[in-house]
């Protein structure tokens, strides 16, 4: 049995969660909740050093992170739907839109870490906006063309739609104001993607 | 002629240069030096909408990050030395190291911007702690064993050595300190790609 460090309220750990379900695998993974919110966990330290979830735990003690590489992983597990394509354009494409989206992501997340772990004193307008301004752009460039799939949404797609879940969880869907194609593009891929629904993170 | 956004004082920069050193395709390669440090830069947003460094930008127009992707991208144009094994045990380690090695990049980085964004009174000790026993806790898993390679080191070492590198050049190489068997790798390392030197950034 694998175990799966995360968190139910995780954008990183809700990519392999639903990569899991995609690839079938979902039945072989425990999934055990840490706190990386505390000043330090030694539990999540042991599995990644740099103290950040996801990290899986594979048959035999190997440990496996960031949630790129462990979804890739999973990938490899089953032949089907192919989530990383092997190589070529496509792959290019599916990897650097992965790299779009978790841009967007940590992003994100820097902009709630400023209110989490700083005092308000201390938070910088110039420094939230620096970082609102890199989500803009990719959500901009993103809802000029959605990203399309053929048969099955891929990593890039899975990371995408768990940017923007993320942005409706901690940035109150702000995103939905002006971005109309891509609130079409989420719904499809909700539908095409049941895993997404069913890891929706509890209300903050 | 392929074009990548870079400057010489990105350690992401830098494992892109490394590994088309070592591909044998950096004659095809034309660096664009970009400055990220402006508010904003529309040079490097066009390549990348999330602002970042290291972007490629292939013959055809099409544009890829992170450095991570490029790395890989720049893998597949030629067969040896190869940089990231195929699949099985090996490409999960070498990914994770990378990932580990990024990590260290990624928290060395946000130290550097706490004190680049932010007037004094808005530095966070307790955040500033937060990320340097990140990096501490991944640099003692390293010293307890060091990386090894069998015919030439890969991506998960060059991205090693780009980390120690960047603590060297930005945290006055503090880490030399007590990681004895680190700085004899970083060493080897070194010895064995030619283009670590090369691409040394220039005194701050």
């Amino acid at each position: 049995m694998m175990k799966l460090l995360s968190h139910p309220a995780s954008p990183y750990g809700r990519k392999v969660k639903i990569a899991a379900a995609m690839k079938g695998v979902k039945s072989q993974i425990e999934v055990i909740t840490v706190d990386t919110s505390l000043p330090t966990n030694p539990e999540i330290n042991k599995a990644n050093p740099l103290g950040k979830i996801p990290a899986l735990i594979v048959d035999g003690g190997a440990q496996f992170y960031d949630s790129h590489v462990i979804c890739e992983y999973l990938d490899s597990l089953a032949p089907r739907p192919v989530l990383f394509p092997a190589t070529g354009p496509d792959r290019w494409k599916t990897l650097t839109l992965g790299a779009l989206a978790d841009g967007i992501l940590d992003a994100a997340l820097l902009l709630v870490y400023e209110k989490r772990f700083r005092p308000e004193e201390k938070w910088h307008e110039p420094w939230m906006v620096r970082q609102r301004s890199k989500i803009d752009r990719a959500l901009d460039i993103l809802e000029q063309s959605p990203p399309t799939w053929a048969d099955a949404p891929d990593y890039g797609h899975i990371t995408t739609a768990c940017a923007l879940g993320y942005l409706d969880f901690r940035h109150e869907g702000r995103w939905r104001t002006n971005h109309p194609k891509l609130i079409g593009w989420l719904d499809a891929f909700s539908k095409a993607v049941p895993a997404f629904e069913e890891t929706r993170p509890p209300k903050a």
